[in-house]
């Protein structure tokens, strides 16, 4: 696909998290639609997830060296003294301060994009995943005992032991772990597939 | 690299968001480590990103209608109504249920996993991006201007007029937008590239 967008797609696909499919033939039968489905035009694919951290160089420690992540640069500081640029824009308090924010790349196509802010009206503890807004990153790795003794060398918190996936996930184990500041994580992996894959129309 | 790694992998490419690199090399010059980055074992990309939100019908109608993503299908219930498995394993409320979660794919390669909890002690608000634990989901697009007229034709909250960043994102404007529940969005697109990509070295 690379290939056959050209180079300027190449530019556009180094910062992409992922990629959204054209909606037409694959929306109408997945989804179940009668009428056709019309999405945000030109829309092509996520382009980044942001994330805010309680420590800028605490998180690139963790995205770096224990994910393997690559550090691109740093952007910022965002911040309006006096007016309210702020909250119209980014929706916070308008003396709310981002003094400087860190992009990394995951693989040739994704972008992380990481916040430390300083807020008069900042929550401190991250949401749990019953939360409204709760959310996690799940990271695929070849060998998940592997892994999660790799974690727990590291001394990061994992919850409790893998679990097998049933019906459409069947095939995968999966885990969730804590990255220092709370951040929750998963690991996954299913090395023969899982059973969406093999029969998609099973599960449709 | 999809034909590369053979079939296996594209199973695994299908339910991945993004794909993170083989650490060495490029962290090596971007992460300006002395000694080796050694990364978790056998991490090869990030297999999907969970959020959890109010109302699950109400999602799929905007991740699907107006974002294009596919749905795939339904998993759950995730719930233990005598024991700890909740808590021990998703770090929630002993008596949290999640019902239900929809599985999305945004194009070949990602994946969105949708939550809607119920639990005594859920947060209904969701954090601001300047909270910890705040996060946004950004979007490319190929035309900033016409994709946010149809976002406000469609009554979706935008935050403001776009912005034009500068520095590494020289040639990108964007702009936020609400999902109807407060999920937090950007709209970005820098259509001839961003000046990072042109010249990575200068911000290195």
């Amino acid at each position: 696909m690379l290939l056959e967008d050209g180079i300027l797609a190449i530019w556009i696909q180094l910062a992409t998290l992922f990629v959204l499919c054209s909606p037409g033939s694959a929306n109408a039968s997945r989804n179940g639609s009668i009428g056709a489905v019309v999405p945000i035009p030109g829309l092509t694919h996520v382009d980044h997830l942001g994330i805010t951290v309680p420590d800028l160089d605490q998180a690139r420690e963790f995205f770096v060296d224990v994910l393997g992540c690559e550090y691109l640069y740093t952007l910022g500081p965002l911040r309006d003294d006096h007016g309210s640029w702020m909250r119209e824009h980014l929706g916070v308090h308008e003396r709310a301060v981002a003094p400087r924010l860190h992009f990394y790349r995951l693989g040739g196509q994704a972008v992380l994009e990481v916040f430390e802010y300083q807020a008069p009206d900042q929550r401190l503890d991250p949401p749990r995943n019953s939360d409204i807004g709760g959310h996690h990153l799940a990271f695929y790795v070849e060998d998940l005992d592997t892994a999660i003794a790799d974690l727990r060398r590291r001394g990061l918190r994992v919850l409790g032991e893998p679990t097998a996936s049933k019906g459409p996930h069947e095939g995968q184990r999966w885990v969730y772990f804590l990255s220092p500041w709370g951040l929750q994580c998963e690991l996954v992996s299913y090395p023969h597939g899982k059973a969406f894959h093999r029969n998609p129309e099973a599960f449709a």
